[in-house]
C-alpha cells in the first residue's frame, strides 16, 4: 500500500469527548461565559484534534515548500523565476519574512525544495526533494504526471513523519514559487466551480492588463487539461504545482497524526482543497490563519467552511500568516490550561437572580 | 502646574521623518511591495510614535485598572460586586485571563486598585491608589467629583512615569470593574452623540429585559447629570469611573513619553474618548487591539478613526485583547528590523517590463 493510501486510512474524525470536556472546562474558568470568543472555540477544536481535554503546544513548526511553475513562460508573474531560488536562500539564511515571524512565535522552519527550476546549493537546513525542475506549462498540457502529483504529496507525508519524531504539536504551511497563484486559481476554479475571473488576483503585483491575461491563461489551462473536480489528484497533476502537492501532503500527514494544521493564505488554501478532496475528514484538522488579499482565498475558505482568525491584508505567503495563527492557537491552548476556575480562585459566579 | 497639564503639554505629533524612513525601508525588504499589509502600516505608525526609523520593542507592560461602580445598585450587571476584588486577587495570583495572555506575549502586568468598593489585602504586586470605595450611583447624581476625576487620571500618569523608569516600549490597557460597561456606554453616548440604545450591550451577560433596563438607567444618568461633551473631565466625573480615569491617564502619560498604547476593548475605548477629548493628538498614539462584542465599541473606534487589528469576538476586558495586540505590533516591529533587504539578500526586484 502506498504511503498516501496509508495516511488517508489513518485520518479519523475529531474526538468529541475531548471537545465536550474542553467546552465544559471553558465554562468553569474565571471569566463571563463565552467572553473569550474565538479563543474558546479554537481551544475546543484543538482538544478534538489532539484527542486531549487540555492540549498543550510545545513543539511548533512551519513547513515552507518551494517550487517553480512552467506557466511563468506565459508572463503571469511580476517577478522573474530566479526569485524562487533566491528566496529559498533567503529562508535558509533566516532573513525572510517567514523566518522573522517564525522566530517571534518560537516555531522552527523546514524549507523544502519540491521542484525549484534551478539547482540550489546544498545547505544543512534545506530538505531537497525536487520532483522535477519546475512543472510543465499548464497552458499547453498537464503541469505534471499523476505519478509526480502523488509523489509530491508523499513528500509532505514524509516530512510530517520525520517532524513528529522530533516532537510536533502544531504545524503551519507555507509556500514560495514565482507564479504559484496561477495554478492556485486554476485549482480553486476547478474544485469550487467559481468562474476563473472571480478567483484570480494580482499575485505579487501585476497590473490590470496582466491580470486579464492571467485569467485568460488559466481559462486556457482548464480548457486544455479538463481536470476532473471529483478526482483531486487529477486536478493537482493537470493544473497544480509541486509545492501545492507537498503542502497537501503536510495537511494529510498532520491529520493522520492528529496534529492541527494552520494553513497560510491562497496557495496553502489551494493545497487544502486538494487535501479535502482526498479526505473530507482532513478538513476538520485545518485552522485558517488569515484571509489573504488574493481574492480567490475567500472562495476557498467558504468552500471548506473555515473562518480565518486574522485579517491583516497579508499576501506574502511563505507561511507568514500561519506563523501568526499558530501564536493565537497557542494563546487559546494556554487559556484552557492555565486559567483558574471559579472554584480554584474563589470567585463568585453569575448571580442566579440577576 | 498640575501633572495632568504638564503631560498634555508634552504630547507632540508623530514624527513624520521617522515614518517616512520606515516606509522607505519597508519597500526595500524582500517581499512584494505592501504584501505584509497591516503589519507594514503598524511598523510605520510605531516609528512615528517612537520617533525612530527602526523602533524595537523589548519592554512590554499591561496596566490593568480595577474599580467599583455605585450604579450597580440599579442592578445593571450579571455578577455581584464582590467579583471585582475577587478578580483582583485572581490577577495578583497570576491565574486570570490577562495573566495567561500577558505571560504568552512576555508583558508584565501592573494591577492597580483605583477604587474597589471593598478593602483588598496588601500584596507586593498590587498598586493601591483607591480614589474612593467605588463611585457614587450616577443614576442619581455625579459618579465622582471633578477633583476625583483629575486625580484618577493623574494616577495613570504616575504609573507610566514609574514604568518608563523600569524600561517601557509599549503598554496595553486593561480594566476590571463589575458594572463598568454602564459608565462606558454613558461616556460613549455623551461624547459620540450616539443614542444610548445603540451603544449599550450585555456586558458580562444580561438578558433582554435587563438590557432594556440598563439603557433606561444610562439615559437617566445622562439626564440627571447633563455632562458637557466638550469638557471631557466633566463627562468622566459625572458618568465615568475611577478605572476609566486611570486608563485615560495611562494613555496620556504614554503619549507624553512617545510610547505606543494598545487599547483593549470597550471600557478602554471609553477611556480613550476622554483622553482624546483632553488631547486630540494623543489619538495618534493609540493602537486598537480588537473589536469587542460590546456594541458600543464600534462607535468608539469609528469616532476615534481607529481600525482594530483583531476580531476574535472577545468581551472579557482585563487587557486580554491588548496583550494579543501587543504581540502583533511586536511582529510588525521585527519585520521592519530583522528582514533582509533585496540588496542584502541578493534577491531580484520586480521586473520593470512585466
Amino acid at each position: 500500500m502506498r504511503a498516501l493510501e496509508q495516511a488517508l486510512r489513518k485520518i479519523k474524525p475529531l474526538d468529541e469527548k475531548a471537545m465536550a470536556a474542553a467546552r465544559a472546562r471553558q465554562d468553569t474558568l474565571t471569566k463571563p461565559l463565552g467572553s473569550l470568543g474565538r479563543l474558546e472555540e479554537l481551544s475546543i477544536k484543538l482538544a478534538g484534534i489532539r484527542g486531549e481535554p487540555i492540549p498543550r503546544i510545545n513543539h511548533k513548526a512551519i513547513v515552507t515548500m518551494a517550487a517553480d511553475h512552467g506557466v511563468v513562460a506565459e508572463g503571469v508573474s511580476a517577478y522573474p523565476q530566479a526569485v524562487t531560488p533566491q528566496m529559498v536562500m533567503n529562508f535558509l539564511q533566516g532573513s525572510a519574512g517567514i523566518n522573522v515571524l517564525a522566530r517571534h512565535v518560537g516555531a522552527r522552519v523546514i524549507v523544502v525544495d519540491m521542484g525549484v527550476a534551478s539547482d540550489i546549493e546544498p545547505h544543512t537546513a534545506l530538505v531537497s526533494r525536487k520532483i522535477a525542475s519546475g512543472t510543465q506549462n499548464m497552458a499547453r498540457g498537464p503541469a505534471m504526471s499523476r505519478e509526480q502529483a502523488i509523489r509530491s504529496i508523499e513528500v509532505g507525508l514524509e516530512i510530517i513523519k520525520k517532524e513528529v519524531k522530533k516532537g510536533l504539536d502544531i504545524v503551519g504551511t507555507g509556500d514560495m514559487g514565482i507564479g504559484n497563484t496561477t495554478p492556485s486559481s486554476a485549482i480553486t476554479a476547478a474544485i469550487t466551480g467559481e468562474k476563473v475571473a472571480k478567483v484570480t488576483g494580482r499575485g505579487t503585483g501585476i497590473d490590470d492588463k496582466q491580470l486579464a491575461y492571467k485569467v485568460e491563461v488559466i481559462e486556457r489551462a482548464l480548457r486544455v487539461n479538463q481536470p476532473n473536480p471529483d478526482d483531486a489528484i487529477d486536478v493537482l497533476a493537470k493544473v497544480g504545482g509541486f509545492e501545492i502537492g507537498g503542502i497537501c501532503g503536510v495537511i494529510l500527514g498532520a491529520a493522520a497524526h492528529r496534529i492541527p494544521v494552520v494553513i497560510d493564505g491562497f496557495v496553502s488554501g489551494a493545497a487544502a482543497l486538494i487535501a479535502a478532496g482526498l479526505s473530507p475528514v482532513a478538513k476538520d484538522y485545518l485552522i485558517a490563519s488569515h484571509c489573504s488579499v488574493e481574492i480567490g482565498h475567500k472562495a476557498i475558505l467558504k468552500y471548506l467552511g473555515l473562518k480565518p482568525i486574522l485579517d491583516l491584508e497579508l499576501r506574502l505567503g511563505e507561511g507568514t500568516g500561519a506563523a501568526l495563527g499558530i501564536f493565537l492557537v497557542e494563546a487559546a491552548a494556554k487559556i484552557l490550561s492555565e486559567m483558574a476556575t471559579f472554584a480554584e480562585a474563589g470567585v463568585s459566579e453569575k448571580s442566579s437572580d440577576n
